[in-house]
């Protein structure tokens, strides 16, 4: 079952605002085994929201359509629709007696627009707004279901709700959607969809299909499963499956299976362990220290950081010989495993981490350009250590770093 | 002159993801004149894109891709835009090897479904790609330019900057719109407003009208100003006016009139006086180092940063007396302040800041609820300090203890 949201209001096309509503209402619809192939946001123009809607109905099993339902002269969605469907809009005295009654209660003479308000295309079914004053509106075209509902979200939400219980839970049967998603780190996306391609290009074909998707973002990539399924038992078993050949075939480079950051995999091995954790950061800024105590309990394991940025930091909070500094340059290997190690030493903790490196835009030479980062960890003693050339800006780089030193210490710790 | 914006990517069709490119492409686009009249979301399916694409044809002046230009098999936008346009795709050399070139950079090797990321629907123009793989492409039809920008905002942003140098602004006439954003911390959003309406309420009636918008985020406020004008020079004239009575109603809780960050404003004022700073932080967890050497040259004035999350750490690190701990409890008043003194004697800084508070879930008492935070700062050993009570979660209390220390540190500072 297809489904396509529109969102219609001109606010929604300006630079500070988009639409919201359409993440609630796909979270219900794939409840019901809906998939949402389209959303889109349209302003207040009758032929534009026209053009969509049509569009739309070559395709969908439901439209939903959120704002536009007011009382004034750019609310322009019942006539819109009307005028697609070819039918004309009628007034509905029901619709204009509760509005003129909820003027009443507040005091209030109802304004002529307000009429407005009660026009229905003929032949749809009205739907009950108890918390404002545009009712919303069910009408068929073919195999589509068309639901106008308000635009806000205390609204349309409560509508949302009904329009589900009584006319989509009770035919549902049907199927709905669950989704997964693997996050993997430290290998590049195209690596990733080669390993990960042969394992899920026919689970489209199976009993339950499994759709996936590929999603690269700084220091991560994300493998997203989504099941359609008659239960939620078969969802959860197609998943398991998919899930375990995936790790399988990806092996350690997938960190989580169920959500979990990289910061919370880490924090929750440290903790299961009893081990304690110091880290000694210079490019990275603190940012390591920072995602580390991200995570509510972080207390538990997080003893301390430093932050050395000056060479004279690195030897007064973690120890690092000035003559290694001298001799490799504060941005080395031998001065991440040796701030890994300090830290370590000075918090007596069970694990130490270090990073140095040139995070930009200034800082590079030919030898070591920006990017240059070491990572290094201390395991009760046990030091391990890497180089990264990495691209991008500042932030960029700070980042990755932390990401870098957290998959070194996860590997590490498994 | 219309604008359509698609994005690309089933992720984006999912009830916890969004398309939010289209935010900052709607900003530059106004600005030559251009009105987004439809926003799309589309999943990475071929038929569906090239469907909207469609329509968007019958309308649009321009239309922006964003999205599904990488190099796996559900990256389907070059395809569809060629079968839409009726051209074929062809491998460009020159991309192969500039991508084999990257790869190599990074001791990779090219796998082979990256050539997917060469091929060009003929008579495109290519958009150079400084900061990822998929270049962007740009196309005639008829009297509709379209363009492809990839989907990550590193990359897609920087592109977007050059499309528009090069091939929007020397062509743009009409009218362009502008905005300035003035940024304000320390003070509610109702109070902030409450002053700053009676200053804007009128603009909308000059000669260049300026629409103002007050938008609140987490630890400050933003006033947004757009002025429509018919030349770059009314528009920053105006502006400048408005933004200089703006300022003095609201005195120094305006921090920054011209997009800098906190941050960046104290680390000009800290680099200005030729000071050098050094950090203690409990809960706020290395997250104000973080921000504070976000800024490029932060290294300048920066220090060195410590996170003392145990009792022994405040002790060792920067020596807060233990009888100090038992009298007032590591979340108090005087702790902050030694925090804060003692870090700039240790290293030695000219300015010193102590951050300690619970940053929750957990720790909370009756006496000391989470929320409850101290900040100080110490200028040449003069200590000032705050009291804070703040709301919100983890995350939130850690970033707003942060912004209150750095806007401690800037009042004292100016």
């Amino acid at each position: 079952m297809k489904a396509c949201i529109l969102a219609v209001g001109s606010e929604m096309l300006t630079p500070s605002k988009t639409d919201t509503n359409s993440l609630s209402i796909t979270e219900r619809l794939n409840q019901f085994g809906y998939d949402v192939r389209l959303k889109a946001i349209v302003g207040d123009d009758i032929d534009e929201l026209a053009g969509i809607l049509r569009l739309a109905l070559t395709w969908a099993d439901l439209v939903m359509i959120t704002g536009g339902l007011g009382p004034t002269e750019d609310d322009v969605t019942r006539d819109a629709v009307a005028r697609v469907l070819e039918v004309p809009l009628d007034v509905d005295e029901q619709i204009v007696d509760r509005l003129r009654e909820r003027f009443a209660k507040r005091g209030l003479k109802m304004t002529d627009n307000n009429r407005r308000q009660a026009m229905v295309p003929r032949g749809a079914t009205v739907l009950e707004n108890p918390h404002g004053s545009a009712p919303g509106l069910l009408m068929k075209h073919g195999r589509t279901d068309i639901v106008l509902l308000p635009g806000p979200p205390r609204e349309m939400s409560p509508m949302l709700d009904a329009f589900i219980r009584e006319h989509i839970a009770p035919v549902a049967g049907a199927r709905v959607l669950y989704r997964r998603v693997l996050k993997i780190t430290g290998r590049p996306e195209s690596e990733v969809d080669s390993v990960a391609f042969p394992v899920y290009e026919s689970w489209m074909k199976q009993a339950t299909p499994i759709a996936t998707t590929i999603l690269a973002s700084l220091g991560q990539i994300e493998l997203h499963l989504t099941a359609s399924a008659r239960t939620a038992a078969d969802a959860h078993d197609a998943l398991d499956a998919a899930v375990a050949q995936l790790h399988e075939a990806l092996g350690p480079s997938v960190y989580s299976v169920d959500g979990r950051s990289l910061e919370q995999v880490v924090g929750e091995l440290l903790h299961a362990r009893g081990m304690t954790i110091a880290v000694a950061e210079s490019c990275s800024g603190g940012l390591l220290a920072s995602r580390l105590t991200d995570v509510p309990g972080s207390s538990r394991y997080f003893d301390r950081g430093v932050i050395c940025y000056s060479n004279e930091a690195k030897t007064e909070l973690v120890g690092v010989p000035e003559s290694m500094l001298s001799e490799h340059g504060a941005v080395s290997e031998p001065v991440a495993r040796a701030m890994a190690e300090g830290i370590a030493a000075r918090a007596g903790t069970t694990v130490g981490v270090g990073i140095t490196g040139i995070a930009g835009p200034g800082g590079g030479t030919p030898e070591k350009p920006v990017g240059t980062v070491f990572v290094a960890v201390s395991v009760n003693g046990d030091v391990k250590s890497r180089g990264l050339k990495l691209f991008g800006g500042r932030d960029m780089i700070k980042f990755q770093s932390a990401q870098a030193a957290m998959n070194l210490l996860r590997l590490a710790l498994l």
